[in-house]
């Protein structure tokens, strides 16, 4: 039993998972990716959607994360996603998770049913809380409705809340919609619920409406200035941070957001295995890497030791 | 090693789940109600939409199907539910449902990343194939947007047959759009690609246009005038026979439909465990479930022994 781990804040990547050419999850590589990311300064929201989380299988995550423990990366700079669309998984995962000492858990709804009550996703979130039992447990709720098409409604959290203060901790807001994050931070914020941003782009607003940071794909290859902006947002030049960032994104942005991002690291490590993908997912084709690599050029994209990733 | 299974053709059911109150599976009341299913002629299309299979885990999965087998439920009348959202899990339930002798399986699409691409979508379902590896597979394709929210278009199908003659051996199209079934039957039935209609709204207008039958919820309930229909569609009563069909889903589907089906069952048996369902859905209401009985009573709904499902 490990003692209950600080209140994650800050910025947090939902790390990319390297996979080898047969689909298979490649451990190394992964391992040196999460190094890297606790090396930049940034969190570690393993199995999140950037991580191609779904597409593994719960054993699979079982032993990435045993794998990442024994590496000595450390589980208080963790928060892996731990929802699924069945009640058994969602609490295996929820329980390796806790008895590993990590952090936090990010937690989807179940998302295969659309249109589910308010109801359901309760019993579903309370079922996963009540069996694994524990007063270490901190739920990260996760709002994405583009991917999951089941959102997380400032109605349900407040329900969670009341029912289950401490364990349930904060939010994801990956809607893209500021007007919800908004809302979820001057409904909840105030009461311990830390609202992370689900991407760099409303980290600014994020962090002067006093929510907690941001947990964003691009924090994978670019967490060095998300950081930065992060740690600065009340200097005079955090507007000017904010569009730099924004610049950066919106290059990733133009493409398939995930195969860019393995784009990027397998062009900077010079080692191609980095842009393989799990199906559904598929690689960038030759031509989109080489636009992507002129815009990231264009915006004076660096990654920082790169090599450590090899 | 089995001998292949002849052809699945008429009516199937995507059969219920049955829960006990601690959302357990109940394998007792499985067996019977696929028992009963089977005595009124249709297949068991186990582990889909309606099979609440998503919120099932893969052990429950392969446990429940071995207490089916076990039970000497017929494998050759099965068409178990294996697609998902992460490849080894639908590898791994593929290749059970197939060395227990099934005489197809009927496949979902990976479904959390939602715009994915057609090769992305081809490589998984190949990747499943050649996985499993094993000639007696017989893949049904399950085109359900409304749910999945990810298509399965024509030139995905087209595809799949050039590479997989003789595997792919179909689909349930649950598009609720006949223009899509119509295409489907027009461009693949000729090839030996059975298409099931996604619900018996359709099953009259799929096997006046060559198709093999239905794959639908209210086989659960309503079994035997399905099955009727498919057996006499060519009959002078054909259309008022789909007309009583339609009738007795239209009252099923004012409501949750799966729901709704577990209350009726739980109404016909007086066994209340039989409305248990697992989140994120939830059972009927009190006022629901009385509509509903009052809708079923008037369009003279009966489930022949249903005494047997207790």
């Amino acid at each position: 039993m490990t003692a209950q781990a600080a209140r994650l804040k800050g910025v947090l990547s939902p790390v990319l998972t390297p996979f080898n050419a047969d689909y298979s999850p490649a451990p190394d590589r992964f391992i040196k990716h999460c190094r890297w990311l606790i090396d930049q300064g940034v969190g570690l929201a393993i199995f999140g959607t950037n991580s191609e989380a779904n597409s593994l299988s719960v054993a699979e995550k079982r032993s990435l994360l045993e794998t990442l423990l024994e590496a000595g990366v450390p589980a208080d700079r963790m928060m892996p996603g731990t929802g699924a669309c069945a009640l058994p998984d969602a609490i295996e995962l929820t329980r390796a998770a806790v008895q590993a000492g990590c952090a936090g858990v990010l937690m989807l709804p179940p998302f295969y049913y659309k249109g589910v009550s308010e109801e359901g996703l309760y019993r579903g979130f309370a079922s996963v809380i009540d069996a694994v039992a524990d007063s270490r447990l901190r739920i990260y709720l996760y709002h994405i409705p583009p991917v999951s098409q089941v959102p997380i409604t400032p109605s349900l959290v407040a329900r969670l809340l009341k029912a289950y203060p401490g364990i349930i901790a904060g939010m994801k807001d990956s809607s893209g919609d500021w007007e919800n994050t908004s809302t979820m931070l001057r409904e909840f914020q105030p009461q311990g619920f830390d609202v992370f941003a689900g991407s760099e782009t409303f980290l600014l607003a994020t962090m002067r409406a006093g929510g907690a940071g941001c947990i964003t794909a691009t924090g994978n290859v670019n967490p060095g200035p998300i950081l930065d902006l992060y740690k600065h947002w009340q200097d005079a030049d955090a507007d000017a941070r904010q569009a730099a960032l924004d610049a950066t994104r919106g290059v990733f942005a133009k493409f398939p957001m995930i195969p860019a991002m393995k784009a990027a690291i397998a062009w900077k490590t010079g080692r191609d295995e980095w842009a393989n993908l799990r199906p559904p997912l598929v690689e960038l084709d030759a031509q989109q890497r080489q636009a992507l690599q002129a815009g990231l050029d264009a915006v004076g994209f660096v990654m920082p030791n790169a090599q450590s990733l090899v």
